[in-house]
């Protein structure tokens, strides 16, 4: 499945990416929604990157200039979300930045399902997305058949597919890995899938191809995920075991843990 | 006081209740504050509930009915705010959606005591405020009397008050229970009141009378604040510590903790 | 350095005044970044004060009449913030209230900088500030030369300037300290200089020198810092430790451990 990069290689070249973003310290800019700022902030300076989250229109483009990478979440879309998405696309693909975009709920609501596929044929690096946000924009945009919604997602737009569930499934339209990493108690914490976007958007920065970052990103993530769920009692010492086990992480627990296919 | 229903009865209903939640997982739609937006998310998904915070004008109305209760929290009440909430009422309305109010600060600013007098009127099933809250709201409404400003609120709107403080009370306009519950810590931890209302809304969801359902939704936050409170060593750990006890609550410990008259 | 005030003096005083704070619970109103209100409204309340956070122009001047201190704060500055800003500062004024600036960015974008250095000159108690955002307004208004950007700041403004990094430099223009407590932590976790910027104006709260209130509250911060750095596994861990060390801090510790020259 993978093209011939051994789940070794992967685990191996996201400790080396890992130790680039702690190195190099990449801005992230993040259009996010209100319940994840924070989380995706935090999240963002465990694995050595840095935040920024500007909305106004007045310099939005600016900070994206400057910035390493962009991420772009549909969540709580209101109207300063709305005016700032197009600037920062543009400033992005100004000054070859790739960007990430994250289509929360495409799936419930009509005029979210179209910004949603016009986002994606707009030259997005990667697509980070659950199954039935993917099957949604499919549907949509009239794909489908037997290749599976990712895959066709994928391929329609040149971006690549990281679909996270409770395998994530990731397809660049000519390749495609399945990860098992992470742990139940992601689900019962506000904007957990939100922030793996703004860190599938680091990776992205300091790794050129976007399948290797997707898959680089989710195994980190899901690690990371995996090790705070051992050691939490819940879905609130969860979060902090989760960004001490971010910051903490290192290449042994990568390695031994990665589960990609 | 109770009108007839014992405190044991009460507290084996909030554990039936609260596995009705966790069971069936409604989505409670809130229109909630700045502040109030994580950690309300995170609640909710603690007792399993699964929260939508949107407050898009192209949306709202979609997402409400949609879902299984609404919460209107007038807490940082901006433009968006204040054009979202009639969407969202109407659209509980149409769709027979229970909603729960709470005039977060309505004693402090005339335009917002106005604005929770207007939406009192407009057919919440809950009110969720604290005694100045509700003490305003009964006077700018002529109210009040021998009979408290909680009864008289409830008498006049229909609705059932749960006004929260040292000792919760609960009026229904015709039945009454006090809840003494809770820990002091959770005084200092922001948006903990904003976090009850949704929970009031999430029993709302699987408990059609209202009163029940506010006793309720009071004993498991309250309860779940003790147990925190006992283990945390200030407000930092009270947060973590108050979630895993919502996440783990059980029928011993509600039955066991419930303090109600 | 410090104007004939010991060490152990600046520590003794912020002793004092985090009792009166505690005593006191002044209300402090803070105009605050989309990822600071919630770490800003627990740190006020884990020092005792109580937080504010309402941008609407309704209401805003209202707020900040009935509090005691009031903070603006640069970061992510929507439409709303901008509007809210001078109302709130006119108010502040008027009511004889300290407020304090927290320039966030005023470094990375032209038109910040003009608001950084316009509200500058509006007559804040302090302006809490890192060295490059003192720096872009330092040579915006022309300033410099050998005393420094931060004096040369505190000079024209008559604002006392409290200037954060691995030391802190306190500088009112005649007076100056530096500080060097904290923990490498603090930069792992968003909207900490935010937060500071909010006790800040609580120490203006209840007392009246700026320089002093400066001093007091880059001990007090950066004390709870250093006790929450040596307990914590990593940023997740720093935040609950930090704002329990806030809430539990005693004299003792901030006289044993005030670094200040």
């Amino acid at each position: 499945m993978s093209a011939g990069v051994s789940a070794l290689d992967h685990a191996a070249a996201a400790a080396v990416r890992l130790g680039e973003i702690r190195a190099g310290a990449p801005r992230i800019h993040c259009i996010t929604n209100l319940a994840a700022n924070v989380l995706t902030a935090n999240v963002l300076l465990a694995i050595g990157a840095v935040p920024s989250l500007t909305l106004a229109q007045e310099e939005v483009a600016d900070f994206v200039a400057g910035s390493s990478a962009l991420l772009v979440n549909l969540g709580t879309l209101d109207g300063e979300r709305r005016a700032a998405i197009p600037l920062a696309i543009e400033a992005a693909a100004r000054a070859g930045r790739p960007w990430v975009l994250d289509p929360v709920f495409a799936n419930r609501s009509p005029g979210r399902l179209k910004m949603a596929v016009s986002l994606a044929a707009a030259g997005p690096a990667a697509i980070r997305a659950n199954a039935a946000e993917v099957a949604a924009m499919a549907r949509e945009m009239g794909l489908g058949g037997d290749e599976g919604d990712a895959a066709a997602l994928a391929r329609a737009t040149a971006a690549c597919v990281a679909m996270t569930g409770k395998r994530d499934l990731v397809h660049s339209g000519t390749r495609a890995a399945e990860i098992a990493n992470g742990h139940e108690l992601m689900d019962k914490v506000t904007a957990m899938g939100c922030s793996l976007g703004a860190v599938l958007a680091a990776f992205s920065a300091v790794e050129p191809d976007p399948f290797a970052a997707s898959v680089q990103a989710l195994l980190v993530f899901g690690i990371a995920g995996e090790l705070a769920g051992e050691r939490a009692r819940g879905p609130g010492s969860f979060v902090p075991e989760f960004l001490d086990a971010l910051y903490n992480l290192d290449e042994t627990a990568i390695q031994e843990r990665a589960a990609i296919a």
